[in-house]
């Protein structure tokens, strides 16, 4: 009989293999991750909303009936502002407090309907933006988890869950993941559906997902997408990897240096065609151009909010609405074109690249739980649709997970996952490197 | 003192301005819609839902205080997939029959915002697809108002109100506007924010606006997008036509074909560039690849639908719904790179001329109220998430209105519109052109 700490720590595609199998019940599995929130929540903070009765009752229904899909039995946490029929929606905002949706965001209801136990909703920053709410980082309950999507990094990181829906706007599923030491991958740009997710900026918003795993993310994607799922594998090639500091290298901190180097030559001892890329000239420009359309955006989507209940909106918040408005059309415009035109350019670059690797954040995640850190290094990827991954890349200086980020081409998430894959299994670029 | 027919047939910018000039009130203009509607809507069945106590009491409280803003006191209609706090939003479906959100749309917030009166909620197809209500044209009661914007092509041409909000992911918005005679307007994708709108294929679904005056158009988005109010103007050179019949003009009736040459030939006397403009031979796929992505989108965009409520989905949604299940991930991803391709190669048609004149739709509204007509001749343009207008340009063989589409380069919505102008006051294209 598995231990609780051997269920707890299993990953998504394993749990499902073992129940698919009849060697554990999903049951047990969600009974061992409830009883690690009943230990740790009090520290961590992960969940908005949680109800051990309401997720003990789906997984029964599992237990009882014919295996529904891929995800059977397995238990997914979810980013509280991606709606739910049978709990709270908050948002992180106390305008919501309470608010009971009419029905599941698509990539619930397509996870359900392969399968899996809602295990409950984790915390967001506000909307989804820039103010946090109370979850501390599991590695350190003094430092933030990251955000926006901060309580499904840290309920995934201290296996409360096996995987947690996150969403992408900046940074907010890629960094979250870094700073708790687990994987995040925001997928191509609209791969995910968005059907009732409270949009941020809608022409960038991207669902994602955190988990420990790296095979998970497929096989989430497949019951996501309708897909049989493939297990990640080797590319065919030696990998080209473009190591990418980015215009932003300015601001790496010496941990996320260090990450970098270590898995660039890891790459390259493990025989990747490792070579220096340095970005188009013009796409310094990404990181102001995406605070505009998450200025725009979010003033035109928050217009009810903003009319009846400006006084429950945080300052942080009030102020990027205030931007927005004042943001003249043409220059929202000229953003959009800037933003295509790059894109087209970026598409370009993988003629000589197989994937980029670069920061995943300025470093170790940052001492305090009311700034939960900054997005550039995971935004200017955000804005340009392309699928990225944060791999964990050994520890920092204060002994905090540091993460390296993977980019991909547009649409070729699968080549993504293999190259990650790759990276891991070949290259040793994990959590324990050194 | 003006009568009720001359307020009911004011256009909105021009109501906007007697108002703000105290010439009228913002009560005996909803008054005199609302006088129409008690009169027509047995025949007509433009609204899904309207409350003449509730629309009277916006219009009283306008006239009580101070002006707003741009829309102050000017009554407007919205599809019922968009989202309103005081009104039901039920979607054409019986699942949602009744449905309160908590909140309006972005749309609908951003318009109550610049002081306008949301008049009602107007029929749609099902879930903005297929499936009609019961609304009838007004220009003759056998016959469909197209679809799936179908109250709001109706009540606008009929007197019932001066603009209506629609949403386009085919010919939603174009294709009623151009059955029931009146202006049709879709902006580049993404020009309006969508937050609170229920989506069908949310790669394309745009909203739009249908209205009797092109100024219309410019005064709602100057709202919608926090601009100033800058009405269409004269282009300062002569415009280069693109005549534009499109791979789909075996499809084209006689009415249609009429109307294109008559409008084509009204350009060209009006001192135009008016040339033959033949699309790239692969956009002929455009209308396959718009179907995929229509069946994909709507299959994981409706899965809570589908999961709780299957039985109370149209067969014609259903079958949409299967075919989207059955599509494979890959071919979806290449549907995406294949409508990136174009929408790059179609910015370039623009370098040789400033708009394409093409067929609203196959001919005048079909007979018939099952059917609200084919998306074709609009759905290419929605996939290429270029800017598209239909304006009226005479009567077909049975007296129907016909429509010419004019269509402009993404984010350039102003040219758009100038040329349009152009077209009206220059050229004469109108309702009554012969």
């Amino acid at each position: 009989m598995a231990s609780a700490r051997n269920l707890r720590e299993l990953g998504l595609a394993q749990a499902a293999r073992l129940i698919a199998a009849g060697d554990i019940t999903s049951e047990a599995l969600v009974t061992a991750c409830l009883e690690r929130v009943a230990a740790r929540e009090p520290q961590v903070q992960a969940w908005s909303f949680i109800d051990p009765e309401l997720a003990l009752r789906q997984a029964r229904e599992c237990d009882a009936s014919p295996n529904r899909g891929l995800l059977h039995g397995v238990p997914i946490a979810v980013k509280d502002v991606l709606d739910t029929y049978d709990m709270p929606t908050e948002m992180g905002s106390p305008i919501y407090a309470g608010a009971r949706p009419m029905l599941d965001a698509a990539c619930v209801a397509l996870a359900r309907t392969a399968g899996a136990v809602i295990m409950g909703k984790t915390v967001t920053c506000e909307f989804a933006g820039m103010a946090p709410g109370a979850t501390t980082n599991p590695h350190d309950p003094t430092r933030t988890p990251g955000g926006s999507s901060s309580g499904s990094g840290a309920a995934v990181a201290d296996f409360m869950a096996p995987l947690a829906f996150g969403t992408q706007t900046g940074g907010s599923v890629l960094r979250p993941a870094a700073f708790c030491g687990v994987i995040g991958y925001k997928p191509t740009f609209g791969m995910f559906n968005r059907a009732g997710m409270k949009f941020a900026a809608e022409s960038i918003d991207t669902i994602g997902l955190i988990a420990r795993e790296l095979e998970d993310m497929a096989l989430v994607t497949a019951a996501l997408t309708g897909s049989a799922f493939v297990a990640p594998s080797l590319p065919a090639r030696p990998l080209r990897v473009g190591l990418c500091r980015t215009y932003l290298w300015p601001k790496a901190e010496p941990s996320a240096r260090a990450a970098l180097e270590r898995a660039a030559a890891a790459a390259r001892s493990a025989g990747a065609d490792v070579r220096e890329f340095e970005l188009p000239a013009q796409f310094s420009r990404l990181t102001q151009t995406r605070e505009i359309f998450n200025n725009v955006e979010r003033a035109r989507s928050l217009a009810f909010e903003w009319a009846h209940h400006r006084e429950k909106i945080s300052p942080a918040l009030s102020r990027s609405v205030e931007l927005g408005l004042a943001t003249p059309d043409a220059e929202y415009r000229d953003a959009m074109r800037f933003a295509e035109a790059c894109r087209i350019e970026a598409d370009a670059i993988f003629c000589d690249f197989d994937m980029l690797l670069c920061p995943s954040a300025n470093g170790e995640a940052p001492v305090g739980l009311h700034y939960a850190g900054d997005p550039s290094f995971q935004g200017l990827w955000t804005l340009l649709h392309v699928p990225t991954l944060s791999l964990p890349a050994g520890k920092g200086e204060s002994a905090m997970p540091v993460g390296v980020q993977l980019i991909a081409p547009r649409y070729a998430d699968k080549a993504l996952l293999d190259a990650a894959y790759w990276l891991i299994t070949q290259a040793g670029v994990t959590a324990t490197m050194a």
